[in-house]
């Protein structure tokens, strides 16, 4: 089976040649040529087939051929803010899986037990793009740098709102039923807390701003096993 | 938070000491002595609450105190066949999360397109131990070696049986789907292929053997992803 080319080109449309990173791969590893045939995402839900017109050392032009209508595979909006493990290839790999199975945005909190303090965007973001070419994905997740908790909570949201959290002395409801009963809402943020949880103070300031107190079933997950869970468990509930 | 002590002792019961590798890290990394309080777990289905009697530079005797009653978070049986990975971490990421995630079994296959063709068991089963101690299951799952697709198709298995595959020419349920369908079966073993996926061939044949071809949504994803995925579907069907 030969593998489809697809390459990520925001603004495909307006352009006639690969980004440099893009076109390095094209060039240097697939050794591309003129007439041969690739694909462009742009990364905002649009996908195109193209052909190579003109290679040099450094550019790999196109031409547009044809634009392949795409639907999302999901009917909703998914975005995740979560805590940044400590061990940064542990939240790397939930990015793309997260990516492949599908979701909208991705938010790093700060909240009084992180370890971590900082986050490379940038690297995420290369994860991101290289999940969404391997998996066909249109639409680009959406990485936002670190957030401070309080500040994530005063921020307006819209749709459904839950924290994923371990304490027993606030009641909960399963984040997959809960989703289920609010279908018609279809855009949910769900927070999930560091290796040492959100603190107890963190999850009631989340209750006093609406967000529903939730579980992810009866197991102990790591940090990036429950984000992948809760985007699964969206996933599932949204898809078409 | 002290971390309570967790530690993998099969036939906890019948002995007074911890099996060497965990009396290792019982003694050189957390350095407990006479009187303290530990865990053991046989993997079985028991958990123990136990006190070190006894150290010495090899050995951690203990006493168990009290038997700690367990229950299985899921109603059912969970067994995953699938092609290994080319890169092993991707396939040893995958059994570290559904062993959290919670299953029964675990089967390598070679298939036609597997292009791994061996796979260290004892290498998956301390990541298959380290991954229960730390989501607290009281159940590991089985590990088996590789088999060959034919060998496997040919054994009898219990329950519902499904084939994950790509192919579009043979009609596909969505596996979450029929597994709810199937709800009352509660036993399901699901096959999923290689980064070249299953054969045509291959997919003919488990048909012919009572296999249902299934798929696990639009997404497209890579082997690791798939075998989580369907491991993720069965549970969020079978929990309790």
């Amino acid at each position: 089976m030969k593998e489809a080319r697809f390459f990520y080109a925001p603004n495909a449309e307006d352009n006639d040649r690969l980004p440099p990173e893009e076109a390095a791969h094209a060039l240097r590893v697939l050794r591309l040529k003129a007439d041969d045939e690739i694909f462009l995402m742009d990364g905002k839900g649009r996908f195109f087939r193209a052909e190579v017109t003109l290679t040099s050392r450094q550019d790999c032009c196109y031409r547009i051929t044809e634009e392949l209508p795409q639907q999302k595979t999901w009917n909703g909006y998914i975005h995740l803010a979560i805590a940044p493990t400590k061990h940064i290839d542990r939240i790397e790999w939930m990015v793309e899986k997260a990516t492949e199975i599908g979701f909208d945005e991705l938010t790093f909190l700060q909240t009084a037990f992180t370890e971590r303090k900082n986050i490379r965007v940038d690297r995420i973001e290369k994860i991101v793009v290289a999940a969404a070419k391997q998996s066909r994905k249109a639409w680009l997740p959406v990485v936002n740098d670190c957030m401070s908790m309080t500040e994530f909570l005063n921020v307006p949201h819209r749709g459904a709102k839950f924290i994923a959290h371990c304490y027993d002395d606030f009641e909960k409801v399963d984040l997959m039923a809960a989703l289920q009963r609010d279908s018609n809402v279809n855009e949910a943020v769900v927070l999930v807390g560091p290796e040492g949880d959100f603190s107890h103070e963190e999850v009631a300031q989340a209750l006093t701003k609406g967000f529903q107190s939730v579980s992810l079933g009866n197991s102990r997950l790591r940090t990036e096993t429950a984000g992948l869970m809760a985007v699964t468990m969206a996933q599932l509930t949204y898809r078409r």
